[in-house]
């Protein structure tokens, strides 16, 4: 298991929330997702022989967030 | 038909967005509703024959909103 803790742009709510933890949370290989509102963040672990950082940031980028 | 246009706090996001025209827009009697982000308001048209201010404004607080 792996961790990486991503700075994601245009979180401002409870709905962003649960639309990231809910698109992120949904891929095969991501074990948990947690949304801090107040630092702007994504922290995510993940099984690195399943997904990689590019699907989960291509996963947030979808849900019309922009990861720095 | 009558309007009204409330000052609603809160509101940061186009999921915001939906969810207030969702839940005024399916009240019986509403016949249009639009929120704007930058002015922080929600317009209104409605019947008042069938659906009042206190009703509109308690949809909008049950999503989790405060109207001024």
């Amino acid at each position: 298991m792996e961790n990486v803790t991503l700075n994601v742009q245009g979180m401002s709510c409870n709905h962003c929330v649960k639309a990231i933890e809910g698109s992120v949370g949904e891929l095969n290989g991501v074990k948990s997702v947690k949304v801090d509102l107040n630092e702007g963040t994504v922290d995510v672990d993940y099984n690195p022989n399943e997904v990689n950082v590019a699907v989960i940031k291509e996963a947030i980028d979808d849900q019309g967030y922009e990861v720095e």
